[in-house]
């Protein structure tokens, strides 16, 4: 979800025109997925040609990628993927190589990732379209929400290194992202965090979106983010790490007890996690200990609605 | 689904890259939408634009279908739908009129039908692309394998109606479809049918489909269909009631016996539901009782490979 206006403009009408119903509402705004009474969660993303992947991606990389967005945001609900569907756009003529390499990288994240094709619909389109819906089960749902002033602000992996990617050249962040979903899995099913959600749009604007949900506020040491292997010299590495997104890795606020367990956790699933910061009673989302890189990271936009 | 060799491919390869899982299977390929065990029933579908619709159909129109066109799935596997996720592709500049008539249109469906929205994604593509993914829940699923030879055939509604509006000016069937999905519901939890599917490819393509599925053939007395209102004179209304599709009524094959309540059930869900032939041992598809309409319906071609 981008803070696009237009975009904005469709979620809000979109939204408005649901009608009531007898059945209790659920709220498709506030987080990475939807969460139904019996702990079915529910994410859709779509990839379009040209708006989310380009030349640089080989077909298999899309495909992994198509996969790869939806599970993330079941991982960063602590859920756990079971099945999805996929309706799948596809230019005239059909362009068969392409639809080889497509499902091979699709066919490798189902299996790294665990989740069943379950149906889903071929069309013909102007351009490609690949649209996912993954759904799974919660048994303890962590929401945006659950964050407390005090609690410990985690990241995990190394954010801004699919940005580098973009901007220095294609690597694995980049063309093949690994969600650690098992870990957000772990992290909800042991009752260690209190809010998390994924940072595919950046931590500049998903903090932000956590804060306000969870009505406080953060503190980020940018001197603590993880830093990026392969940077370039001379590149400020703060836009990458806070403004690109796409990382697909989780940000997690946790009791500050529960530090050591969360590195544990993290470790046994093969990433690491690293603690940046705090959640503050203030409501204002701040970087600290050094200058501004840009307007942009000194007062976070507010939120548009998204939903899940 | 069509039985476009290109479709097939695609369908193919998709289906043929997903890995060995440790859980079962779930047959993706056979039904109008996918049962897993807990019951839970989920199908996709997409619409483009000047591909599933066009300048005819108003943006409350497509709104509509786009919610029309997923629950017939499930009703015609005896599900009853829960909750839908949207993927809308939308080109740039944002055509905000456009937004208000598909919202005003999503949301008059899924109040006619019962359903909730629950998530989904807005995107910028280049063109209208609406991906649709429902699910819901099935006490007694109904497939389209389980047609027994001697089974009566039934056709609910005017099947062809929506071709007429196609052919000879839109018309509600064409441009507001109104699957029959409580009928659905209601004859499969009732026990009263072997095999159901909407026929939203046509009687033509989508009986062979059932019968392939049930090992069965299938007799169909053209007399028999419903007549088509309004049909101009000296027009031949078979190649619309067997050919032209996008009806999303039932096709049911039900034992004899069952007739008078598959016709008083029918009745109490303000539609019609008209026996058209019979379900044969031989595998065979044949039209009786008239001249074949042409080459295409003499012996239907063999039904491709399609997911739900």
């Amino acid at each position: 979800m981008s803070d696009d206006p237009g975009e904005a403009f469709v979620i809000r009408r979109l939204l408005a025109a649901r009608p009531p119903l007898a059945v209790p509402p659920v709220d498709a705004g506030a987080d990475d997925a939807c969460v139904l009474e019996d702990g079915t969660v529910i994410s859709s993303d779509a990839l379009v040609e040209d708006v989310h992947f380009d030349a640089r991606w080989s077909p298999a990389d899309v495909g992994w990628r198509a996969v790869a967005t939806n599970v993330s945001d079941l991982g960063a609900m602590g859920a756990r993927p079971d099945w999805l569907t996929l309706a799948l756009a596809l230019p005239a003529p059909l362009d068969r190589a392409w639809v080889d390499g497509f499902a091979a990288g699709l066919g490798a994240a189902l299996a790294a990732f665990r989740v069943r094709l379950v149906g889903g619909d071929t069309l013909r389109g102007p351009a490609v379209v690949a649209s996912v819906t993954v759904g799974g089960r919660a048994a303890r749902p962590v929401r945006r929400s659950g964050g407390r002033p005090g609690d410990q602000l985690w990241v995990t992996g190394r954010p801004g290194m699919a940005g580098l990617g973009f901007a220095h050249g294609p690597n694995p962040a980049l063309l093949r992202p690994q969600p650690p979903v098992g870990l957000g899995v772990a992290l909800a099913e042991n009752g260690l965090v209190n809010a998390m959600m994924d940072i595919s749009d950046g931590i500049a604007r998903d903090l932000p979106r956590l804060c306000a949900a969870s009505g406080v506020g953060a503190w980020v040491d940018p001197a603590a983010l993880p830093p990026l292997e392969g940077l370039p010299p001379g590149v400020d590495p703060l836009p990458l790490q806070l403004g690109f997104g796409d990382d697909y890795e989780l940000l997690v606020a946790a009791p500050p007890a529960h530090g050591r367990s969360i590195a544990a956790l993290a470790a046994a699933h093969g990433t690491c996690a690293t603690p940046v910061g705090r959640l503050t009673p203030d409501r204002e989302v701040v970087l600290a200990g050094r200058p501004w890189p840009g307007a942009a990271f000194s007062h976070f936009s507010p939120p548009a609605a998204a939903p899940c």
